[in-house]
C-alpha cells in the first residue's frame, strides 16, 4: 500500500459526526415530524458545528426534500468505510461511528473535545427516537457472510451427514481415507504452468498414493491388492475432487495398464508385473489408440508378427499414422501394453495385446522405440501424453497377454474363443472398467464446480431488491440463477445414484450380462461426461469474472474434464453403440420368443395408448400426478419404447428395401442417438427412484424425491417438443410442467447449501479462493 | 528414430511378391473361375516359389474359403507399408509393388533374379485379367488429402471469392491489410506458458499494430485517426482470427481507454491524450468494474471528492471490495479512466469518469495507487488484468472527463443533462461500441473453430462404409457429424450479416435511436458470444483427441473466448436489459398512440390467428412453404410478439395486484429471457433475409438462402415445444421441419469447404497442425 492515506472529506468533522444519525433518520426516505423537530431544535445547539455546518444540516432537514439517491449512496459509502475501520464488530452505536468519522478528519485535535461531542450526539440520538437504530447494524442490516452461511445451513430440510453417507454408499471408509490423504499439505494445489514441472509433481503425487496402498486395490491379494474393483472405483472418483491430472495419471497406471495385465494377461504376467505396477515401481502405458484409428479399434494397423524360430514377436508400426497417440505415461513409462494385429504363420488373428518394454534401467528408450511428446494440451498438462512408434521391435513370446489367445509349443495359435469377432469384443469387454470409472471422476469435477457456484451464489449480491438502501440481492434468489444451477444439482444427484448402480452391476458381472453392462457403461460414460462439460460451463458463467480467474478452480476443472467426452470412447460413437445394443437386445427378445414377443410388445403399446394417451391423462396437470414417480418414469419409458419401436421399424424397412444393415443404421443416425439418450435417461431415473425407495434413512426421502422430480420434469421439459408431437402430453400439461420446474428450483434453493455440503469436498480440495480463501492454491 | 529397422516378414520373398495380385484377386471377396484357374495353373510354374510357398498359395486359391477378414486386413497393412516406401506416386503397377515387397526381405540377393520374377508376375497378372487393377491405386482406390480437397472445392455451388467479398462488406481493404500484417512471421503464434513472457509479447505486438496505424482509426483526423468506427470494428474483428489476447489488449487500449477519452472527454483531453493513445505511447486502463460491483455499475463505491480549494479530486477506494478488478492493462498502464461517484460540495452527482495517472515516467506506481496482478486466468493470459485500489489519490480538476458533467469556476457542478439517471445512461451509452465489437471478434474465433472442424471432418476417416476393403468414411459424411457442424456454420453466416447490420446502425446512430441500438447491441453481444462458446465446444469435440492438443488451436480458442459471455456485460443481465428495452418500447408505443395502438396490436394478433393459425397452415408440410422466408420470418415474429404480449400482460397483472415493477420483473425473469432471445433471433433472421435480398451477386443468393433456411428451421426445431404448445405448428409440421433440417445439413455438406474458405482465414492465423501442418505455431 502506498502512502498519502490522509483521509480527505468534503465534510467538516462536525457534519461527519452527524452523518450516521442523519442517514438513520432518512433511511426510510421519510423525515417524521419528531425527526424534523429534533434536527431543527438541536442543530442550533451543537457546539461542534460551524455556522456553515448548521446551514447544511438545516438543508438536509427538510421533509419535502429528501437527499437525492446519489447523495444518499455517497453517505452510505462514507459510513461503510468508517465502519470498516472500526472492524467487523457490529456492536458499536451510531454515536461511536460518528465520532470515528469525525476524528479521522480532525486536523487540530486541541479544538475537538470528544467527550463534549459524544454527549451532544447522544442527546440528539435520544431526541430522534430512532427505532432500533442504536447500532451501526441497525441502519445497515447487513448479514455477514458467516451469518448467511449459518442461516443457509439451518434451512436444511434433511440431515447432511446422512446424505453424505448415502452418497458415499458402501465406501465411506476408503473415501474418507482418500480425502484425508489429499488434505495433506503435500497435495496442496500449485500453479504449475510448465509441463515438465507439472508432470514431475503428478508423478511424485502418484507414487505417494501408491505408497498409501491405493494403487493396487483391484488386484488380487496375492499381489498386494484387495481384489476389490469397487474400492478402486471409489478411490478414483474421490481423486476427482483434486487435480484431474493426478486422477488420470493414476487411472492410466493402475487402471488401464494394470488392468490390461490383470484382465488380458495370465498368471505369469500377474506374478511378474502386478505387484510392481501397484507400487508404481513399474510405470506402464496403455497403447491402443493410433493416430489413424481411435474409435475404430479393429482398424488398428500396428502389427505383431510371431517368429517361431526365435519365439519372438516383431512389433512394428507400418506407417506414421499407425503410431500410437495420446498415450498416457509415454514419457515416464518403462513398458506398454500394445494393441496390435497378431500375425502367426501368415495368418492374422486380429487385435491382441502385447507387453513391450519401452525403456531400460537407465530410463533410455530401447532400440526401435520412438517416442514424441504430445506437447501442451487444452488441459491435463500434468499427464505425459505421447506418441509411440515401433520399428521392428523384438519382444519375447511370453509377453503376449494370452488370456484369450496364445501360441502353443508348435507356434500354432490357440484361443478359447473361436470366433475372431467374439474374441475381439470379449477382450475389449474386460476393459470396460475404464468406462465405469471415468464418468464418476467427471461427476466429482462437476460437483466441485456446483459447490463453488452454489456457495458463491449465496455470497454474491448484485442489485437492490425492492427495498431501497437495503442489502443487494443474493444471486441465488434470482429465478434465472436458480434455473441455471438447480437442474444441474438435481442431475448430479441422479447421476451419483445411477453410477453407483452401474458400478455394482460391473463388480458383480457375469458372462451372461456383460454385454448389457457394456452397453450401460458406454451410455453412462457419454451421458455423464457431457453433463460434466455442460455443468462446469454453466457454473463458470454463473460465477462471472470470478469464475474466469485461475484461483477459483474453473480454469482447470473445465479444461481438464473437457476430454472426458472423447477419451475412453468418443461420446457420439458410444451412443451409437448403445443404440445398437438396445436394438439387438430387442431383436434377440423378438427372435427368441418368436412373434409372440412382438405381439406382446405391440400389446404393451396398445395398453400404454389406453392408459396414458387418453385425453384426460395427457391433460392431467394435477401436481400430485406430475410429481409422482410413476408418471415420470412412464413418460421416460414411453419415450424409450416409442423411439425403439419406430427405429426398429425404420431400419427393418430400409433393409427390406435392399439396404445393408450398416447403411441403414447410418441413415438413422440421429434417431439412434435419440434412442440411446432416452434409454440412458430411463435407466438413470429408474435407478434413482429405486435407490430412493430403498434408502435406509427416511429423512432423506423427501429431498431426494424433489431432486428426482426436478431431474425428471426438467428432462421432460427439454423434450416437450417430442412429447407434444407424439400427443403424449398436451400443451396445458407441458406448461404446468414448466411452472413446476420453476417451483422445484425455488424450493430446492432452500436446501442448496446442504445439498452441496453433502458432497463433502474438503476446503483443501475445493480450493476456490472465492469460497475458501486464498490459502489452498500455491501461486507459481 | 532408433535402429533395428530390418524388415521382418512372416512370408517368404516369393509370397510377398504375389501378395498384391492375391489381394487384388480377392478384393471383391470372390475368386472367379478364371482367377482360380490362373492361380492354380501358374502357381506351379513360378520358379521363385518354394514348395511350401506353393502350398500356401494353393490354400489361398480356394473359392470356398476366402481369406479371413483379419488376414485380409493384415495383407492390406503390409501392402500399404510397402506402398509408402514407394512414395506418393500412385502410378506403379501391382507387379512393381510385389517386387518392392519381395526385395525388402530377400536375404541373399544372388538367388533372386528380379528380371525373371518380374516376367513371371506379369504373366500371372495377365492371366488373372484383373479389371482396372493394373496399378496400386486400383486395389486401394484411396484419395489423397490433396485430391479430396480439390474435389471438395470443385463441389462449391457458388463463387468463393465473391462470398468472401460479401462477408468483408465495405471493409475489404482494411481487412486484407490486417490479414497481411498478421501473416508477418513476427506474429507467428508461440507457445507461451508464462504470463510475463506472454504479456510482453502481446504488448510488443500491440505496439506493432499501432505503428501500422491501426490503433487510432476511430479517432478524429486531427489526432492521427480516420474518424471511422467502422474501420476500427473491422480491424478488431479481423484480429479475432489471431491471438485473442492480442485482440483484447488492443480493444482495451484503443477501444475502451481511448474510447472513454474520446466519448466522455472534451477537446482538452483529446488534444492531450488521443494521439499518444493511438500510438500506444500512453497505455491506459478502463477502470469501471469493482470486485463488489460488476453488473450494477450505479452501485460503484469508488469516490472522487472534489476539493475546490486545490482544484483537485480525491479519488479513493472506500473498502477492499470497492477495488477495481479484472482491469486490462493494469500492469502496463500509465493512466486509467476511473469510474467513481463524483462528490461536489457534499453532494453526489453520480458515477463519472476521471483520468487518474497510475505510473510515473520510470514506470513505478504513483503514491496512493495499489495494483495487484489478477494472476493466471482460464484464458487471455497475454492480457495483464489486475486489481487497482486508490488511497486518497489527488488528481487535477481537468482530469474529469467532462462532456456530460463539469465544475464551473465556482466549483459548482454543471451538466447539460439534468436528470442524474439520464446522465448516467447517456454516459454509458457512448461506450456501447464495445458491445458492438466484442461479438464480432467472438464470431471470428468461432469461424476459426468451424474452419478447423469442417476441414478436419473432410480429411479424417473412421470406419468403413458398406464397401469392405474400401477407404473409410469421411467424418462429414456421417449424418450425426453434419448435424453437429452445419447448423453452427449456418448460424455463423446469419450472425455475420446481423452483426454488420448492428455495426452500421451504430456508426450511423443519432440521439433518437441510440436507446434502440443499445438494446440491439446488448442482445447481439449476448446471443453471439453464447454462440461462440457453444460452437467452439462442439468443434473441439468433433475433432476428438486432436481437438484437445494445443497445436490444434482449440485450447486457446475455447479458453480465450470463454469470458466473452461475461465481460462487456454479463449475458444473462444483458438479456434482461433487452427484455426491458423491448417492453418499454412496446409500452411507449401503446402510450403515445393511446388505446388505438393496443387495439391495432390485438388486431394484428387476430389476423395472425386467421392467416397462420388456421388448421391448414399449421399442418402445411409443403417444402416450398417451409423453405419460404415468409413462413420462417413470420414464425419468428409470432414467437416474439406472443412472448411480448403475454409478458406484458403478466407484469401488468402483477403490478395491478400491488407488486412493484422491480419485483414483477423478477417474478417473470425466465419469461423475460425468452422474450429477449426471440427478439434477437427475429432481428438476426430478418437482417439476414434483407441482406440476401439486396446482395449484389446473384450467384450467392441460392447458397445464402439455404443457410438462412437452416438457421431459421433449426431454431424453430429447437423451439418446437413452444410452437406446439401454442398450436402454431402441428406435429406433422414439426416433424417435416426436422427432416428438412437433416436434408439441409446434407445439402450444405457439399459446400462445406467453400463456406469455410470464404471466411478467408490465412493458414498462418488458422495455424491448426491438423489442417495446415506444424509450421505455424512455434513450440515453447
Amino acid at each position: 500500500m502506498n502512502a498519502n492515506t490522509q483521509v480527505h472529506s468534503v465534510y467538516s468533522p462536525g457534519i461527519r459526526a452527524l452523518l450516521p444519525l442523519l442517514y438513520a433518520a432518512w433511511s426510510d426516505r421519510v423525515l417524521t415530524p419528531t425527526e424534523v423537530n429534533a434536527l431543527r431544535q438541536k442543530a442550533g445547539k451543537l457546539t461542534f458545528l460551524s455556522s456553515d455546518d448548521k446551514k447544511m444540516l438545516l438543508g438536509w432537514s427538510n421533509p419535502m426534500h429528501p437527499p437525492p439517491r446519489q447523495l444518499f449512496k455517497f453517505w452510505e459509502i462514507e459510513l461503510r468505510e468508517a465502519a470498516n475501520l472500526l472492524g467487523d464488530n457490529a456492536k458499536y452505536t451510531l454515536v461511536d461511528l460518528g465520532l470515528k468519522m469525525a476524528t479521522e478528519v480532525v486536523e487540530e485535535k486541541s479544538q475537538w473535545d470528544e467527550a463534549v461531542v459524544r454527549g451532544q450526539l447522544a442527546q440528539l440520538e435520544a431526541a430522534l427516537k430512532l427505532v432500533n437504530s442504536d447500532t451501526y447494524r441497525a441502519i445497515f442490516p447487513e448479514k455477514t457472510e458467516a451469518i448467511v452461511l449459518a442461516e443457509e445451513r439451518s434451512k436444511a430440510s434433511f440431515p447432511v451427514a446422512e446424505m453424505r453417507r448415502a452418497l458415499d454408499d458402501d465406501y465411506v471408509e476408503i473415501r474418507d481415507k482418500v480425502r484425508t490423504i489429499l488434505k495433506d499439505p503435500i497435495f496442496r494445489f500449485r500453479t504449475m504452468r510448465k509441463k515438465s514441472e507439472y508432470r514431475a509433481q503428478v508423478l511424485a503425487w502418484c507414487k505417494l498414493l501408491a505408497e498409501q496402498g491405493l494403487g493396487n486395490l483391484s488386484y488380487p491379494q496375492a499381489y498386494g491388492g484387495k481384489d476389490d474393483m469397487g474400492l478402486y472405483a471409489a478411490v478414483f472418483e474421490t481423486l476427482g475432487y483434486h487435480d484431474l491430472s493426478l486422477a488420470i495419471k493414476f487411472g492410466v497406471q493402475f487402471g488401464l495398464f494394470g488392468g490390461s495385465v490383470l484382465w488380458l494377461g495370465t498368471e505369469r504376467h500377474h506374478k511378474k508385473y502386478l505387484a510392481k505396477t501397484g507400487t508404481l515401481e513399474l510405470a506402464g502405458c496403455f497403447a491402443m489408440t493410433e493416430t489413424g484409428h481411435g474409435s475404430n479399434v479393429r482398424g488398428l494397423e500396428t502389427t505383431a508378427i510371431y517368429n517361431h524360430d526365435s519365439r519372438e514377436f516383431i512389433v512394428n508400426t507400418p506407417n506414421r499414422e499407425a503410431g500410437k497417440e495420446y498415450i498416457g505415461n509415454a514419457l515416464h513409462g518403462q513398458m506398454a501394453t500394445v494393441f496390435a494385429q497378431l500375425i502367426v504363420g501368415g495368418e492374422s488373428q486380429g487385435v491382441h495385446a502385447i507387453l513391450v518394454p519401452l525403456r531400460g534401467e537407465n530410463g533410455n528408450l530401447l532400440p526401435g522405440i520412438e517416442v514424441e511428446d504430445c506437447g501442451y494440451k487444452l488441459g491435463l498438462n500434468g499427464v505425459d501424453n505421447g506418441r509411440i512408434w515401433f520399428h521392428q521391435v523384438r519382444v519375447p513370446k511370453e509377453n503376449l497377454l494370452n488370456r484369450f489367445g496364445d501360441l502353443d509349443e508348435n507356434g500354432t495359435y490357440q484361443s478359447p474363443i473361436e470366433s475372431p469377432s467374439r474374441r475381439f469384443f470379449t477382450m475389449l469387454g474386460t476393459l470396460v472398467g475404464g468406462r465405469v470409472c471415468v464418468p464418476r471422476t467427471g461427476l466429482s469435477a462437476a460437483k466441485s464446480a456446483l459447490t463453488i457456484a452454489v456457495k458463491y451464489a449465496l455470497k454474491r449480491r448484485q442489485f437492490s431488491g425492492s427495498n431501497v438502501g437495503g442489502q443487494e440481492m443474493l444471486l441465488l434468489d434470482y429465478q434465472s440463477h436458480q434455473r441455471r444451477l438447480m437442474p444441474y444439482l438435481a442431475k448430479a444427484y441422479a447421476l451419483d445414484f445411477a453410477l453407483t448402480y452401474l458400478t455394482k452391476r460391473y463388480t458383480n458381472r457375469s458372462d451372461k450380462d456383460i454385454r448389457e453392462i457394456e452397453t450401460l457403461a458406454a451410455g453412462m460414460k457419454a451421458y455423464a461426461t457431457w453433463f460434466t462439460t455442460a455443468a462446469i460451463q454453466e457454473c463458470r458463467e454463473a460465477c462471472g469474472g470470478k469464475g474466469y480467474l485461475f484461483e477459483n478452480r474453473f480454469a482447470d476443472l473445465k479444461a481438464d474434464s473437457d476430454i472426458f467426452t472423447t477419451f475412453e470412447g468418443d461420446n457420439t460413437v458410444l451412443m451409437q453403440l448403445v443404440a445398437r445394443g438396445v436394438l439387438s437386445e430387442f431383436r434377440k427378445e423378438f427372435h427368441e420368443e418368436g412373434t409372440w414377443a412382438m405381439l406382446r410388445y405391440v400389446g404393451d403399446r396398445v395398453s400404454t395408448a389406453i392408459s396414458e394417451l387418453n385425453p384426460i391423462a395427457i391433460r392431467n396437470t394435477d401436481k400430485d400426478h406430475l410429481l409422482s414417480p410413476e408418471f415420470q418414469l412412464s413418460a421416460f419409458q414411453f419415450r424409450e419404447k416409442q423411439l425403439l419401436y419406430s427405429l426398429s421399424q425404420r431400419i427393418r424397412g430400409l433393409v427390406k428395401g435392399g439396404m445393408n444393415a450398416f447403411d441403414a443404421a447410418l441413415t438413422c443416425q440421429t434417431h439412434m442417438l435419440a434412442l440411446a439418450e432416452a434409454f440412458i435417461e430411463r435407466i438413470v431415473l429408474e435407478q434413482f427412484q429405486i435407490s430412493i425407495a430403498h434408502i435406509e434413512n427416511d429423512d432423506l426421502r423427501p429431498i431426494l424425491n424433489k431432486l428426482s422430480s426436478l431431474y425428471a420434469l426438467h428432462s421432460i421439459e427439454l423434450h416437450k417438443g417430442w412429447y407434444l408431437e407424439k400427443d403424449y402430453l398436451a400443451g396445458v400439461k407441458t406448461k404446468a410442467i414448466r411452472k413446476l420446474v420453476d417451483e422445484l428450483c425455488l424450493d430446492l434453493r432452500q436446501d442448496a447449501t446442504a445439498l452441496v455440503e453433502a458432497f463433502a469436498i474438503p476446503d483443501e480440495l475445493l480450493a476456490a479462493e472465492i469460497i475458501v480463501g486464498p490459502e489452498y492454491i500455491l501461486p507459481e
